[in-house]
């Protein structure tokens, strides 16, 4: 079972062919490269990788070095793939992006999640993943050792301004969606002030959002929820203000930025042998 | 034509219902919203955020307010959409994460393309782009100001270490090349110094790519080749020593970071206005 | 957006055309037909035929004469559909496919959550749905007054016996996902006495699930729980014995049979007018 | 070659991941799992539920311990499954699914056409079978030793009452149809009394439909057409009435409930051995 | 319902982007272009151009000024285009590539089947079409006046020489059929030579095929037929010799030819109105 | 990673089964193959068919016997296959249906380009390609020694009459073009006349197409582009006539009818072992 998103990261990349390597090399030519970080990571993105690679020839074996999750020096080799080199060619820089970019999502879900961690406070993901790559973003936000928030708008109830309003008020959306749902999913509301929360801890819901809310106004509400709800903080927080923010002793801590503005991390793929064919016909 | 990202950024949300809005609000609710900046941008990704509402339900209209492009300042209304609620909002995050990531390369675009012009250089993108996002990226990169680089294997040799190594050095293999391809393709060979980047001339490359070159060598090669062939410098450049490397004098300069390493700009969607259906049956 | 199954539901029975209603009519014929319940049902599946017919061909316009959920009487007129001739005959069979079961499961689900409620009991489904039709079979449930169960694998941890097994006991499991799931999540522990029941509270399941237990043993599970975690009964609950399982006070009965094993009302689509178009070209 | 199907099946419950067994599971882990029939019936859909696995883990092997067709006691083991335990329990929610449909099929239609075949009566199915499943329930019902009937639109002429209005009566619709498709279809008419029987045979009908007709009018119907056509009875006929119909002396019996109406067979999976591979990272 | 084929064709064209389009016009301007016959032809593939263009942009308004199956001359309008310009020229290669195809195949069958006519022959296609291209192709033969054979693998059983030796003999393998098949279905057995087509007749077989014999033998084998089946000659006919087989007054007459090696008729696309849109932004 | 048209043609032919084999064979029943070459060609399309059987069944091993682009006699064994006799069955039309126009493009292309070449000018396809077998089309063209022009509209400029008329002349468009476009893509105008001919070159384009011209008229614009640009002749070539335009001396010649226009060859599948499996359930 490929994913979608790694059939379209092979696909767009190579839908009309290869017009390098498909005049170099031949079908039965073999090569073994391996990836090589070159600055420090916490490593993610191997089975990406590996799907990658299995996708484009399920000949080729890709074999990982450092494990999910591993903190690798510049210099480690992460992964090691072996295989037709035309294909290895042909997955090259797909699977270098997904790498890339998962690495870079754990290495900063590792860095601010021990930071959360030493507050008591759970650090959690949004849905701003980049398009296609939901999964795969919240994979690596776990693999960092942060949590996910929801997966998509199927798995959990959070009622926003926008359904406040047309339900006719937090009570009335909570009541609503209650008599609605199954008893597998929580309600979670979306509170601008400490009015609001109050009507949404009144409500019954079951995690409080305290949206955009300075530190002094958090402390403030959690004071007035008090431990009848899950407090989850979320709006203009960022590693510079992250440890204010935990400092309240909120229980949860949501942030965008884990996936929509991380710089990736510097992974590159270097052929350590090739086997040349010789009498083998180039298809 | 609706892109099969598009299709993924809205399916990964929404595959199995969205148990807030469906127990919220009935198929016959209205609304119109608007897409605000907050933050100063290059404005782009309008056209996928209306690809995204399209496909989510057809009776959605969207309406850009800045064009593609445009500088706007924090607070501007981007764009506009109207239509059925439940639509408006199942679209809502994908529109958002892909004008996010969009307006951010925009921007690094518009800004670092300003300097390379000062120079006279090209700057231009690479294929280390987001997986599923190459043409999105791409485009970003274009509205921004900046050129773009091949855009798949498919279109554009490029001969690196390991097709040199196998078609037995490089004048070896842009002949090989050259005896394969048709009249529209040019020819690229990466070279690491100026050895390679004479044999590259000499073996009649269109192209070529002086790869982690300082810019001390780069003036070097940039004699030697003395016009003969386009020079393209690539590997290590970023914002802040853009400009050294400019002031080579280079033909054009390619940058990753321009589409793996931006972080997103902040832009929200505002409900405006809702009309409720009461009679209206929630399907 | 189509949804898949309504894609393929179409595709399978016209994938390479209609030898019959090809080489009758022409593609400027045009015809009105209606849906009609042959016996009393809950209305269901207007919505998944409506798309049926989008599908087929956009011009075709389905309007829903008895709202989804409504209790119509046999003879009753459900739906009308009005378009090109070709395009309705074609997606007749894939329509009445979607309402007969859709509109079966909404009747059992009003029937049987109409018993449970009498005794404050929440019935619910489970994943056992036809192939493809996860989301539509569970719509019906929920357009019956039913509730679901989680839709997928992704939403909503359920501890089973493997699970147990593997991370060694009960306490160990619950432990292991508290320590990796986000706040959005509860956990659910499938129990098969009241020993398993007893480690599940106290290792601090959110829902305690009591598999294939009988109604006595039931009752004194819910004495030992004693509201500290929601109870689910499963297994062996059907039509007949329903009653005497919410006679136990439970929170909630999972019932398989919501969606496996109902019996397709019957609905018949009848064409009431027909334009004939003698000058249009057959295509 | 996967059936979209099966796909559908598999990422409906599993796209965005399995939050319970991703926790307590490594990639590295394996077990074995037994299906066990709850009930008495003939099995059927071991090759999808073949599929089903091979589609998330090709790793995993599936064998077939009782035959497809093969009748079997409640308690007997029907397949076994080995492989990554995080693959085995991903696909076997679908997998039963598939079975405990398609036995139910199978035992239905092994039960009705001994019944039918006792008076030399073809028992056959319809196009009533559930979205996307059209193949897999026709292959159950043969497998239960029932026929198909045609499998889409696109193979077998059936000349219904909305096609005789538009072509202007049964004979020149019979005719227009003979003008146009080629020797390998059949001419099928769908009549509602005798006087369009004859008619149907006048016209060279291959095959006479009888729709919703008592058996003392069959049994007109059959002296009438008296071997020149074949004869097919639809409509009204169920499992209490269907040797009734048989009685008739008819060449076939089609019936829709053979696949839409059938409660499904209990089927279990079962671990039956777990290996924890202690050292190996959860992907 | 957009078929496959037209998907695929436009997005191998146009997956990413178009480079001289894109860059030279604006999302607003509009153009009005002609399809022209550069040579004599029957015109077939409208409904094709048309999914074509309406797949690229649905604002595209496709008309077909000469209906499916006219015959056309040289300089003949075919069809007109309007819409925006970046979408017609999109779609204009694509379109062509169908019109031409399917027109020239409509040609031929036109030809040939006029001469088969003649003699009271059925001329039909086989599943000699190219990839894709299976339901177009057939439809273009239709278009033409000639017949299909059968569509595909599921529908019609056509028994060769492996079927025969696995089964243990003509006559047992008709038996084994006939025992499984519905009553829908045909039986044609491929036969060699008169002894085989004796065994065929005899077993019960609804046609027989008459694979590569002369006309001399074909005529043997119609008297030893002589009307209990349909006779079906295959293989070796070409437009030369057509008329030759005509004559021994065989019933079918089946050619690959008439879709695999069919030359493209000559169409042109011409634009001719540009509305320049200046104050529109590029997209 | 099987090609889309791959999949599509086996699903047109198989999509609801093999009534056919499905009733004669069983599972367990395996069978060797070969592909016999009825006429002289060049082989091409191997990979092609393997993708075929691959996809059909991966257990099923394709060799090929004469490699691709070899000239092979009448009689030839090009490939064999092995494996379950009911996925080569599935897979033997669509595997024909590629090798046998996949080897006639090649033929023409080896014919043909032999030509050119002797007058040092290069052949090239177009964008005349079947639908959906762009990818195979042009990669036949390549094995017979013939070139490939752009691959799709994302890949190579070529400026036409109509972006000329938008963009305000020759000399506009390629300007425009020119401040646009990255530094691996040419430019190339198609002219009519010596006059636009004159103008593209001093325009700064790089191929100058010269569009049905007449070889004396090509004659004076070789003179006057006298190796400053690229020249491609192009429209109203064929076999025939291909010399003469060779001739002239211009660098390159493309061709429609490579890809539009190339009557299959005859190629067959010879069962020449089976081995049945008596005591296997058919599944």
């Amino acid at each position: 079972m490929t994913d979608p998103i790694i059939k379209l990261a092979v696909e767009e990349d190579f839908a009309l062919g290869d017009i390098t390597s498909d005049n170099i090399f031949r079908a039965g030519d073999r090569c073994k490269a391996v990836f090589v970080a070159k600055e420090d990571m916490i490593v993610c993105g191997g089975e990406a990788a590996k799907q990658v690679f299995e996708y484009v020839d399920p000949r080729i074996k890709f074999a990982q070095l450092a494990p999910e999750g591993a903190a690798v020096k510049k210099g480690a080799r992460i992964a090691a793939v072996e295989g037709p080199t035309l294909g290895v060619l042909r997955g090259e820089r797909a699977a270098l992006n997904f790498m890339q970019r998962m690495s870079a999502i754990a290495s900063v879900a590792r860095e601010l999640s021990a930071i959360a961690r030493k507050y008591g406070v759970m650090l959690t993901d949004t849905r701003k993943s980049q398009p296609g790559m939901r999964k795969f973003d919240k994979y690596a936000v776990r693999t960092g050792g942060a949590r996910n928030h929801r997966m998509s708008l199927a798995d959990g109830v959070l009622i926003k301004d926008n359904h406040i309003a047309a339900a006719g008020g937090i009570t009335a959306a909570v009541k609503k969606i209650k008599n609605k749902i199954g008893h597998t999913s929580k309600i979670e509301v979306e509170t601008k002030n400490l009015k609001e929360a109050a009507e949404a801890l009144k409500a019954g819901a079951d995690i409080i959002m305290l949206d955009n809310m300075r530190p002094a106004e958090i402390i403030k509400a959690k004071k007035l929820i008090s431990g009848k709800a899950v407090i989850e903080v979320s709006g203009g927080v960022n590693k510079n203000n992250l440890e204010e923010y935990c400092k309240t002793g909120v229980d949860v801590v949501s942030m965008g930025a884990l996936t929509h503005s991380v710089p990736a991390k510097d992974i590159s793929m270097l052929v350590i042998k090739q086997k040349i064919n010789k009498g083998d016909k180039n298809l």
